[in-house]
């Protein structure tokens, strides 16, 4: 039985869920056949069984696995004769910083450019709970979060120079292949382009050529999805 | 022959370069015996019959070699069969990111903090030449670059979050055992540490807890060595 997906829904078709697309990446790097299925934010603890608030879930050989890094260390062990995520043990505690630093300085940094974006393309159902655990999250209108966010586009982009100076030097943060350490990157950058037409990556910035490398990967798998650049 | 290593040497035997730190602990988890040199910065071209203008440089069976990462590599493909730095192609590719990471965010604020100690610090055929160079660069005197330091250290302590997060889930960035990714960082610390009793982290941070295992290693390799504390 194929792998169950549980991805997050916005509106027209659109999986924005950064977590969400290291699974997705996840899943096509193993080279696994999965079910695709979308659920609201308002209707994940319905999914599978759980009791959770968050997606990815995936559902494998009878067991629910929540937590994208979960799921990685998971598919990582699980399927251990596929295309390995980290590379081994070193390259697997490697992508914890990787992590950290995604979660605290590229999705803090997003989401202040384009959360009140995010809000447009929710789905319908899920719009009052969105703007209000957003809005108790910022302590201000989702709005007053993104307002002025020209003006801060510099400061964004110069907190990506470590990231910056690293794939202008090699193709990907895994070497000369990507590895699950990109895929944690690569979703918060997927993030933007599914839910926003603002450009928070300049054309000629080595950060957006690796964006597009990773879009490529999988037969366009990034590349292909909904997104607005 | 025993590997040559060429260090920088600060009065009283100080050898605080953080690139020099990243070498010398990368020599001691090889496990390799050497003979250690010091030199002046101003002394730096007249050693190993190089041009070079900054250390680390280390001979080995008839070579030369500069730059940290340069020694790195040369020593994890000539000694393979000894403790490996990397942990594999992925480890060493993750690295990039985190040498990246250290240059334009720890070194880069490490140095707004305690620059005017470092001079305090060099040897003094050195002191003008550092002076010189480092207000070049800065644009301003190494007094009015450091002024204001405790007004600014929340800040610096709040850019570490990534690193925080990360060893207060695991004992080292390497995971279970350091990896030179470790003494990337480490060195950064190692440093301040070296020429200033002024406190860039708090008792009670995973950070300086961490900076304390790496001092730990190789039979106290670091602690041992001439520091504030």
């Amino acid at each position: 039985m194929a792998i169950v997906f549980y991805d997050l829904a916005g509106r027209d078709g659109r999986n924005f869920s950064p977590y969400c697309w290291r699974t997705r990446m996840a899943l096509a790097h193993k080279g696994l056949d999965y079910e695709h299925r979308g659920t609201a934010f308002t209707a994940i603890a319905a999914v599978a069984g759980t009791d959770a608030t968050t997606v990815p879930i995936i559902e494998d050989d009878g067991r629910a696995i929540g937590d994208s890094s979960s799921i990685a260390d998971y598919l990582e062990t699980q399927y251990p004769d596929r295309p390995s995520l980290f590379g081994g043990e070193t390259g697997r505690a490697l992508c914890k910083f990787v992590h950290s630093w995604t979660n605290t300085v590229v999705h803090a940094g997003v989401a202040r450019l384009v959360v009140n974006d995010i809000y447009d393309h929710v789905c319908k159902e899920d719009r009052d709970y969105f703007r209000a655990s957003r809005e108790k999250i910022f302590g201000r209108t989702l709005a007053a979060v993104q307002a002025g966010r020209e003006d801060r586009l510099a400061g964004f982009r110069a907190d990506l120079n470590p990231l910056r100076l690293t794939v202008r030097a090699q193709a990907f943060l895994g070497g000369e292949r990507a590895s699950y350490a990109d895929y944690i990157v690569f979703g918060a950058f997927q993030w933007a382009r599914s839910i926003s037409d603002f450009r928070i990556l300049a054309d000629d910035d080595p950060v957006f050529a690796w964006f597009l490398r990773c879009g490529e990967l999988f037969d366009g798998l990034g590349r292909k999805a909904p997104g607005y650049y």
